[in-house]
Formats: structure tokens, sequence, C-alpha cells
């Protein structure tokens, strides 16, 4: 299964939708013997900054989504991207 | 299911894994109507000098994977992080 259906099954095949979406996902998985820093959230910070030059990225169209299970971390940021002046 | 599980699948259970990794995905959903500018491979390159202020990262430790299907457009970093020194 591609990493594309694994990330938005059936959704592909709808003709039109609606709005234009930017998705990043950060993973970390830990090795199990280090105790480094959680660096993700100040991580996620600055690659919003990065992410605001080439997009025009409204606070409100912005989800974080944070989930931590054994040796995995994931944050997920879905942003809802303007819609183009036609 | 979880994100995690959909990322990393049976994989998460295995007791000790050798490295710790750090996984970075765009996934750009266009609207089908717009004819913006490809910006990924930009913004991966910016999003690649905020993560290596974080960590250390060795170029020969990073793989880079680009899917494009229908409307959907993924880019996917994969680095393994140097082992910590004991």
């Amino acid at each position: 299964m591609s990493l594309i259906e694994r990330l938005f099954g059936k959704r592909q095949k709808s003709a039109a939708i609606a709005r234009e979406r930017l998705q990043i996902i950060l993973a970390h998985e830990r090795d199990g013997r280090t105790t480094a820093p959680d660096y993700l959230p100040a991580l996620q910070r600055e690659l919003m900054e990065v992410i605001s030059k080439y997009v025009a990225v409204h606070q409100e169209d912005i989800k974080v989504h944070l989930e931590r299970q054994d040796n995995f971390e994931v944050l997920e940021v879905n942003i809802v991207l303007p819609e183009n002046k036609r």
C-alpha cells in the first residue's frame, strides 16, 4: 500500500475537494536508550514559520495533533490553505 | 487505526530498534483548480535546514521519496539519527 493510500485512504478518488490542504507529519522513533530532550514541539513551531513563507496560513486553519505510543511520537499538523483568488 | 499504526504498522512492538529515526512527511492535496507552483522541493530543503539545528544529520543518513497520485503529492524524508555517545 502506497504512503498516499496509507495517509488518505479512499478519499483520493473524490472528483473535486473543497479546499487545498497541506499536512506535515513529524514522526520520531526513539531507540529506547536515549533520554534526549523532546524537541518536536520546538521543531514544529520553526517548521510552521518556514511554511508560512510559502503559503499564507491562518491560525484558525491549523490543527495540531500529537500521538505517543511505545518508542514513537508523531506530531501531525493539518493546514487548510486559503482559496486562491480567481 | 491510529496514525502511528498507519505509518509504522507492526514494527512498533519490536523490543529494541537499532537506531533512532526521524520521519518528515509533507503531503499536499490540491483542489484540482489551482496551478500554484510546486513548492514542496524548496520547502523540503528549508525544513532540512531547520531540522539540522536540532539533530546532527549526515547526508548519507537521509532518504527522500516523492509520490504523486491524482491531486496528491507526498514528500517523505527519512533520517536515521546518529547514535548518542554513551
